[in-house]
């Protein structure tokens, strides 16, 4: 028998296209409504803080040279382009301190290009705050989800893969058809074709296109709505047809994680905020130093070693000594614990190249060792400072601030966003807007928040 | 030991790098010279072809409301844009009937995305056409070498991959790079950003899609230069480094077919030209009816039965019945037996709607069976044609017009050319434009070719 064109609507594809198409704001529970405004909010702060960043700026001026009619806001940049350009550069900003947010089972930072992908889309289509926040909650529904299916067990994925490259354009592309009102079979064109860009592997971690990578997947995902909208097409099976996305990401895929429980369980309510500019697998490690610094009032020269138990995950990925500049430094648990013992925070300026490369940080590192421990969690550590008095202290961290079990709370999420958006656009402007962001629900067209955030 | 950050050059993209940057066009043999012409001829005649096709209309509109300023032609379409989505349209143009060219061994149509970055970018800096000549060249070759090292045994990749769309982006990259005259440094991020977006698997096949993804690498490789010319930096190890290009994309990659033999084997002389707008795997079977139908006068009602023994390669992506529109229609030999046999020609009203929807076109195909050998070529085929008469007519094809082993003479190539342009620009601008290109070597400044092609 001949082969089949693969051309026909796949289960998976169409119940996942018709839940997005039926939802409205009001079908969500007071929970995923209340996280999805977190998330944004997180976001703005990110995208805000980081929109100075040499990066961006590198970016913004490299490509702005191709960028068309001014109808969407480079978000902190003071002016504007089209769509395409501008939620490019605004994921880029978002992304780029490494402070967004983590869905940490999937391994995937999901808010960063939903949220500016429908932002720009918002600016040319008017579009309510409900609207917009459910967009936003959907598009990191099916980021979440898509991850989730192939690198979740029994899902087994290459570690490889970037997931927020791969899946996040998904994401974009869904949050945007939901704002254009797409119907089920565009909808599955729009996700076919954002995912034929889903794209990025690990080699890229701690370089610019590091960033580069969710940013492109917010261009992407926006563009393929638009295309999807005015008719282009794509394979209506693109997740589960032959040689589709679970065959090609997963040796074997986790297709309960994609489609089981739509609108029962929420991955939304899975995703955190990260309180200091790094891998969240370093993020344990950094309470415990705050919390020894703190309680016994520990001065960095009084310290003569550091012991560290830490998880499979940070060993994996930020097991990494001397890092040479910014982008290197958000994977290293040496520099931040160094840092973090030496200056009593965590923050922007701990992850800049002047402390980067600030000697006193960099000979810290010496006194610091890491012994990973198979038991314990992504979101666990213990640290044991020994002072050159002889004496020692120990602190084991259990669920570090921002995950899951132990979440930022509204104030804190405040707090980063005053710490991110007030050396960019002063302490007036920030305190305007961040009220604005916590009402957005009730803003008829969120467009003029874009606007204000210029 | 603490692991190490992946920033240092890598011996294989630095051998790469090192070559591109160094030869010269004198440097390349004169059958290598010729074929970067030959690329140029046949891939300008279809991206002028496919210029006013519906779905590149369709792009074109689309993405149009987000493009920028004027410095670069959309070939065949009246009008300018800026670069990016010049080189995006130009490309889908160009690969939009199918018609393009293919490396058969890597399963690759490298010039259409190296091409058309290349000329965008030449448009906004003057560039001579050898020199042009020479990027297309060196694109060419590092989209295939990359292919072959994923694809080509002893390496074992998954056939789901769109080899064009995972490595087309590196090819316009380079191409873009060698024309900003970037250092071994740069030219090392450029293929890094470039392939941050390597993307596309197979499902999209016989969709608007499946043209799309050489589009998209044409401009994220051309994107992927000029953000390197400017400082953005990548991985300088993207494709040896650990989790990178290699590891991701093959179980076990033919790194030999990545960078042996650099500067003396050219993988251009095995890149063949399309005589009919389909898969080249259904190539030897239109050969066979043609030659059946000629030289036996065979009129299409006396026909009973049509018996082919196909290839594996036609088998797994061509033996699809009854395609529904023109893009399935690509893919299906079933298709173009019959429009073969009854047309007497294999051309673009042979692929168009009308054509793949005629009733007798339709009916024809219940006539037509096939066996796959699983010692034919992939440009091989054997067609027996039985007539109502009982009397019986085999053809076996052992080189099909087209491939490596018959390829098409210059002539050919003109008269192709002919077809694709004139119903879009006239005979008397086709004639004008074929000679320019044929003459392209020795152009001061091959912006005025785009230009004279708008």
């Amino acid at each position: 028998m001949a082969n089949a064109f693969v051309n026909e609507p796949g289960d998976v594809t169409a119940r996942l296209s018709d839940y997005i198409v039926s939802v409205r704001w009001t079908d969500l529970p007071d929970d995923v409504r209340r996280e999805a405004l977190r998330s944004f909010v997180n976001i703005m702060g990110c995208t805000i803080g980081g929109a100075c960043h040499e990066v961006v700026d590198l970016a913004d001026r490299t490509l702005g040279v191709y960028a068309g009619a001014q109808h969407a806001t480079v978000i902190g940049r003071g002016h504007q382009a089209d769509a395409l350009h501008a939620c490019l550069i605004n994921c880029l900003a978002s992304s780029i301190y490494s402070y967004d947010d983590t869905h940490a089972e999937a391994v995937v930072h999901p808010a960063g290009p939903v949220a500016t992908a429908a932002l720009a889309l918002a600016e040319q289509r008017p579009t309510s705050g409900a609207d917009f926040l459910l967009a936003l909650a959907l598009g990191i529904e099916m980021t979440c989800r898509l991850s989730k299916a192939i690198s979740v067990p029994p899902a087994k994925g290459p570690v490889a893969w970037s997931q927020t490259g791969i899946t996040a354009g998904i994401g974009a592309a869904v949050a945007a058809a939901k704002l254009l009102k797409l119907d089920a079979t565009r909808l599955q064109y729009a996700i076919g074709i954002a995912l034929s860009q889903a794209a990025g592997f690990r080699v890229m971690h701690a370089t610019m296109v590091s960033s580069l990578m969710p940013a492109q997947g917010a261009q992407t995902g926006l563009r393929a709505a638009v295309l999807a909208e005015r008719g282009f097409t794509a394979s209506l099976a693109t997740l589960e047809g032959r040689y589709g996305f679970l065959e090609v990401f997963a040796e074997s895929p986790n297709v309960a994680a994609l489609a089981d429980g739509l609108g029962e369980r929420f991955e939304i309510l899975r995703n955190t905020y990260k309180p200091y500019p790094c891998s969240i697998v370093i993020h344990p490690i950094i309470d415990a130093c705050l919390q020894l610094r703190r309680e016994h009032a520990i001065e960095p020269g009084s310290i003569d070693a550091v012991r560290i138990k830490a998880s499979p995950g940070a060993m994996a990925l930020c097991d990494r000594r001397n890092p040479q500049n910014e982008l290197q430094a958000h994977i290293s648990l040496y520099h931040w614990t160094a840092a973090t013992l030496i200056h009593g925070v965590a923050r922007i300026q701990q992850l800049q190249d002047a402390t980067v490369r600030d000697a006193a940080v960099v000979a810290f590192q010496d006194k610091v060792s890491v012994v990973g421990d198979a038991g314990m969690a992504a979101d666990a550590a213990e640290v044991t400072i020994t002072l050159k008095d002889g004496r020692s202290f120990a602190c084991r961290i259990d669920h570090c601030i921002g995950s899951a079990g132990n979440p930022m709370s509204d104030a804190q999420l405040t707090r980063k966003f005053d710490e991110l958006a007030e050396p960019a656009i002063g302490a007036t402007r920030t305190k305007e807007l961040i009220d604005r962001c916590w009402s957005v629900e009730l803003m008829t067209d969120i467009g003029d928040l874009a606007r204000a955030a210029i």
